[in-house]
């Protein structure tokens, strides 16, 4: 078994966007520049800030945090929104979510102009993903689909399992591995709540992909000897082993499973660190202009 | 075994749509008006459009179509899309395909105002598909649906297996019936040319999806007994049994594989049928402002 370790692969990466970063301002280009639009004070959307805005700055991106109070309408903030998709400064932005319940989120998603939508959710990036045309990817399918492509793990012909079809994991990773692209080209199967057959299914998974939010679901005797893991889910828990006091588990029970697959991603330190890679990769592209031209 | 018969099934449901247009006009609405664009003389282009034409005047939706020379240049097509796109009286429009090779396809589909994008090709449109948001969906994989919830097809946790990942049918179709609706809720596999274990994939599959391009591919032997089979492949051969000279046959042996499936469309009289309907469906839908209100 060979961990992925995607703390490790996402500095490798950060280091080659700062060259990249650094090369675009030698040659005189813009620097780029995310905007990341929060609202209100949840402590977990605040963590998730912060990180953003600190990869930005290891890398060389220009970053800005836009506070909103919590009271903010909808209208007020869709007019935020509008400035910034006008602002020739600001090469992509993110409004992080999720929004105060008064707020209609998918609206607040539809305003965003799909060229500077460097999170993916907007469903034009959706549509041209799944067409097969250049756009934003997702961030969390994006950094799987480098995670693979990084460990030059074969994916062509392969049965991929998806575990969850959310609208930001499931349902985009499996379009993606199904494309004629490497990493992709893979049968693909999407299982959830109402699959019926789990564990026949899962027992043919040549990769695994699990994004449906159960602590340690997914256990050895359903996983395929030597088949690649990857897990998406986090959960904490309380743990009197740590200094925190909490403790990280994925949807896979990773002490079991691991002796039985060729790769797995750890939880914390696989899946997630990847995602900002995803974002800052987005953001470099909008600069550049290399999905939309 | 059943057969589902798309014909029969696609007159009825023409009836509800032409009852539906007579309640909006009494109501004083606005009568649905669809205009077809056709690029130059292929033949099975004006078929389609005629059909398309017919298929309206049936069911009382106003319809037009615009015929362009095959010369026609990109930039005074993208003008026409434009025009209609601007034009109050037209509730949606189609762009017959295949253009002309001077002619950028996707740029022209992307031109189209999703609103009135009643094909349902528009990367929104593709996009809101998945999900889960209101769209026009292709009219194929909509037309396969419809089949389903008529036929009352029980689809909710089976094994759901679509051979064919082309953007016009066999991605579209997969993303549907992975969607939490009814029909749908199904565990989805995609396959393609890529797939190894087509055979094991196939014996599993209560529904089988067929749109590969491939004639009589599928065979008695790959289908697993009491299987719904939908074929949506169409071929045509020389025959000398037939006055026009010609038979149509599907991706799917039907005359083996009928006797182990629950239900099966045939080819011709199965999918095709419906696809005009969901054509018709979506007009309505523009006319009333359903979608994007």
């Amino acid at each position: 078994m060979e961990p992925i370790d995607g703390k490790k692969l996402s500095s490798t990466i950060k280091e080659e966007i700062a060259r990249e970063v650094e090369e675009i301002k030698q040659a005189g280009g813009k620097v780029p520049h995310l905007v990341a639009v929060l609202v209100g004070h949840d402590p977990a959307s605040e963590t998730y800030v912060n990180n953003k805005e600190k990869a930005c700055n290891k890398v060389g991106i220009e970053s800005e945090v836009i506070r909103l109070e919590e009271s903010i309408s909808q209208e007020e903030l869709l007019n935020k929104v509008d400035e910034l998709n006008n602002d020739p400064k600001v090469d992509g932005f993110i409004v992080q979510l999720p929004l105060p319940d008064h707020i209609d989120e998918q609206k607040v998603i539809e305003a965003v102009d799909p060229k500077k939508d460097v999170d993916g959710f907007h469903p034009v990036n959706m549509g041209r993903m799944v067409l097969g045309l250049p756009a934003y990817l997702p961030a969390t399918p994006a950094g799987i689909l480098e995670m693979l492509k990084r460990y030059n793990i074969e994916t062509e012909g392969k049965d991929c399992v998806v575990l969850g079809r959310s609208n930001i994991v499931g349902k985009p990773v499996a379009n993606l591995m199904l494309q004629k692209t490497t990493p992709g080209n893979c049968t693909v199967t999407v299982c959830h709540s109402r699959t019926k057959n789990l564990e026949q299914v899962l027992a043919k998974a040549d990769i695994l992909i699990v994004a449906m939010g159960k602590m340690e679901f997914v256990t050895a005797d359903m996983v395929k000897e030597g088949a690649v893991v990857i897990d998406v889910g986090i959960h904490r828990i309380r743990s009197d082993k740590t200094k925190s006091g909490w403790k990280l588990k994925g949807d896979v029970k990773f002490d079991e499973v691991k002796g039985k697959a060729s790769y797995i991603t750890p939880v914390p330190g696989g899946v997630g660190p990847m995602t900002i890679v995803s974002l800052l990769k987005n953001t470099i592209a909008a600069s550049q202009g290399r999905i939309y031209g």
